[in-house]
């Protein structure tokens, strides 16, 4: 699954622009964290399937830069890929375009890292390991 | 506790704005909610004590009448009180100005239902039919 | 258009569950916005060409009602059709359902009217209004 | 300005905590935005007379690490302060602490860039080039 690419499509919401009539850049972590969530859905494992074992993936760094606003009812396409992972990590990379644009509008990293209900580190789920080929 | 009056004051943060420059009318909902658990805490009740005893206040049904737009960095002062209650639920008005404006910019009342993690009805807790004074 | 059905669909995403692993209910109206914007968008009317003109809709009341909970990966399928149209408001309701199921999660109703950029009330832009067949 | 201390406080509100009973980490931007912004109106600026002169302040990097979660009704203390400032751009740090409790919970920069109303770049405000001694 490392590296591989997957591309995630989100229509910008009204709710999502601000008084300049883009997207508040507070939104797009939310965009990036769906986008992951479909790469594991489109690899067969539902997120709240990973939950009920009683697994969290939480962000633990996040890094974004801004390029170029998008803007109400613009497609975003969101390629997002796993660059890394390990025994308690997965480091995704995203790249964002306006669809029918090649401009860059947002490239973002991200490290997770698996917890239980009570926030203590716990190795990633089986299931997890297993896509993510770490032996 | 029921009727007496109670002003929360919230400033409007640039996120909340959207591209006509006011408050988006999804946003109220959370300044509203933001109101009566300070409200409760007013009264000596931390919202999360609540939740400790594994119930939750849903909200059942809201109304909310729109009259005039906020604006970023406006001072919202929020009039919250009880209308209403009984052993299953909870009824809150608001009424919200512009500090320093008379006009009425929202007014909104809410139902409150109590129910457990699995999302069964229950009794409100003791905590709060004593300071309701639901006898 | 007035009383036709549409049915918009929306995945639940991470960040709008809250603490109870249900969705919190400011977000409702966020997915009710979207949905009449696909209905427009159904139609052939693209909001933000709207918005071009100098117009704005903006919610003036809304009404909901909370059956049951939604939950993290739910597919949320929306009833959105116009009730009621005139030169200066529209009229929408909505119901709710979680995809595969019979049973309502929520039943919402909005009133939306017309403004200019400084908020004073207009008539609805001419592709509105014949779209509506208001005569 | 550049360096000095502010501390900006704000209460956890229902809405922003997620299925883990945490702050969702999209809603970190939110706080550090306010955070910000109140910082610069104790210096006397409004971040909205920025905006009528026409010009807009963007973020155009963001760095987070997430250290240790925070929970529904928690007091965040968030340290804030200039760390460099050009004619073109502002960067921030942060560091926020839960109120009563020494650990960090999370560190942030943000790097700031102006605009005007149709995206390009622009140089700071006067306003503010006066007040971070940028000469």
């Amino acid at each position: 699954m490392s590296g591989e690419a997957f591309i995630h499509r989100v229509v910008v919401r009204p709710s999502e622009t601000d008084r300049m009539g883009v997207v508040h850049h507070s939104r797009y972590a939310v965009y990036l964290e769906e986008a992951r969530t479909e790469l594991l859905r489109s690899k067969g494992v539902a997120y709240r399937d990973v939950e009920r074992e009683g697994r969290y993936l939480v962000v633990a760094e996040l890094e974004t830069k801004f390029r170029r606003p998008c803007r109400l009812g613009d497609t975003l396409e969101i390629d997002c890929r796993v660059t890394n992972a390990s025994y308690v990590t997965i480091n995704h990379a995203y790249t964002v375009r306006v669809a029918g644009t090649a401009a860059v509008a947002l490239e973002a990293k991200t490290r997770l890292a698996c917890v239980d209900a009570q926030g203590r580190p716990q190795k990633l789920p089986e299931v997890l390991l297993r896509l993510l080929n770490v032996t």
